[in-house]
C-alpha cells in the first residue's frame, strides 16, 4: 500500500473522529459538563490517582463524577472507580489502541451525565496513538510517572504538546530512583512552553490540592465562557 | 468509514509487513543471527537494560551484537547503546506507533551485521501496536516493570501472548511498591501459559545470569537448527 493511500485513508479515519468529537463537545458544552482525557502509558499509575482524585473532590463537595474507562481488556478498573461511589463505564477496545469520539459518545449515553459535573476519561494506557484523537474532552491530561524517564516527554513529544498539564505522578519514589524532577519539567516544556506539570502522588497526596485547584479553575473558566456565549 | 473497510485495510496492511518481515528472517537465518524484538510501556528501563546486557554480554564473550532502536523522535537510545560499543541504528517514526519490517529491514542494511551475531531490536515503548506487527524476529520479549502494576498482562493480553519471555524489571524497586511478583507471574501465565518470566534489575544486575543464558540456548537452538537443515 503506497504512503500516500495510507495518508488518504489516516485523514479519512481522523475527520470521521473529529464530526463524533464535536457532537461529544457540543452535549457537554450543554450540560457544563467539565471533561478531561486522562493519557499515559500503562502502569504511570492513572486509575490510582484518578481513585484519590475522586475521594478528594468528594471530601471538598466539588459536585458530581463520573467516569469513563478504556483498556484493551477487562473491567478492572471500572470497578475501581465505582468502589469510589462515582458511577463508571468500561469501554474494552479489544485489539484497540486508544478510545475514539465513537466509543465516548456511546459511554456518555449510558452514564447520564448530571449538569455541571465533571467528566473523567481514562484513556487506554499508550503515549503514541491517543494523542491524534479528539473525544470531545476540554483538555488532554497528561500522567507520567518518575519511574519511566526524563527523556519521555522528548521521545514522545505528539503527546505532550497535546497536553495541557502534566501529572508528574510517584514522586514518592523519586527518592529511590536515579531521577531528576526538574530535568522532567524543562523536558517537558521543551516540547510544549505553554504545558502546566503538577507534582504529585496518589500514595501521600502530595500535590492533590493544586490538581484539585487546577479542575476547579478550569470548570468554571469553560463554565463562566458558556454563560457569556448565552446573555 | 464502516467497519468492514477497516478490517479490509489493517489485513493489506499486515500481509504486506509480513512480506517484509518475511525477507528479514531469511537474512537473519543465513547468517545464523538470533534476532529478538523487545517490546513494553515506555519507561519499562529497555534501553537501560539492553546497555546492561550488552556489556554483560561482552564480558561472557558471546559474540558480536547490533542493535536498532525505534522511538518516535530523538537519537538518544542509540547514543546509549553505542557508549557500550556495539552499532546501532536509530530508526524514528514520527506520528508512527511501531516498528515494522520495512524500516527494520533498511536498518539491518545499516547495520551489515556479522554472522552468527545476536541483533536486538528495541520496538517503540508501547503495549499495544508492535504486538500485531512480525518484524522478522525469532523471540518478542516483554519487558515489564514492577512499577506498572500486576494488572498489566491481564489489560494488554496481546503483547503478552506474542512475547516468549517477559523480564520482570526494576525488581530493586519492589520494597517501595505496594506488589506482588508473585501475582504479576500468575497474570503473566494466565493469558500465556508458555511464557518465561524472569525477574531482573538492571541497577543491580539481578536475574541478567538467567536472561543471558536465555539468550545463548535459544541462539544456539536456532543456529543447530538450520545446521540440521542444511545437512
Amino acid at each position: 500500500m503506497s504512503q500516500e493511500r495510507l495518508i488518504e485513508i489516516e485523514t479519512g479515519i481522523l475527520s470521521q473522529n473529529d464530526r463524533y468529537a464535536a457532537g461529544n463537545r457540543a452535549r457537554l458544552a450543554a450540560q457544563g459538563v467539565y471533561a478531561v482525557n486522562l493519557v499515559s502509558s500503562p502502569g504511570s499509575g492513572k486509575t490510582t490517582l484518578l481513585c484519590a482524585t475522586i475521594r478528594a473532590m468528594a471530601d471538598a463537595q466539588m459536585g458530581d463524577v463520573a467516569v469513563i474507562e478504556g483498556d484493551q481488556q477487562t473491567t478492572n478498573d471500572a470497578d475501581r472507580i465505582r468502589e469510589t461511589g462515582a458511577p463508571a463505564v468500561q469501554v474494552n477496545t479489544g485489539k484497540g489502541c486508544h478510545l475514539d469520539g465513537h466509543m465516548v459518545g456511546h459511554a456518555m449515553e449510558h452514564l447520564h451525565l448530571h449538569d455541571n459535573s465533571t467528566l473523567f476519561i481514562e484513556n487506554v494506557g499508550n503515549l503514541v496513538c491517543p494523542a491524534a484523537f479528539d473525544l470531545g474532552e476540554d483538555a488532554k491530561v497528561a500522567i507520567l510517572s518518575v519511574t519511566e524517564g526524563e527523556d519521555k516527554p522528548l521521545k514522545y513529544p505528539d503527546m505532550f504538546t497535546a497536553a495541557r498539564i502534566a501529572l508528574l505522578n510517584k514522586v514518592d519514589l523519586a527518592p529511590h530512583c536515579d531521577v531528576d524532577l526538574d530535568l522532567y519539567e524543562t523536558n517537558l516544556k521543551r516540547v510544549n512552553p505553554l504545558i502546566e506539570v503538577i507534582r504529585v502522588s496518589a500514595r501521600t497526596g502530595e500535590g492533590l490540592p493544586e490538581w484539585l485547584d487546577w479542575l476547579a479553575r478550569n470548570a468554571t473558566a469553560k463554565r463562566g465562557t458558556a454563560e457569556k456565549a448565552a446573555e
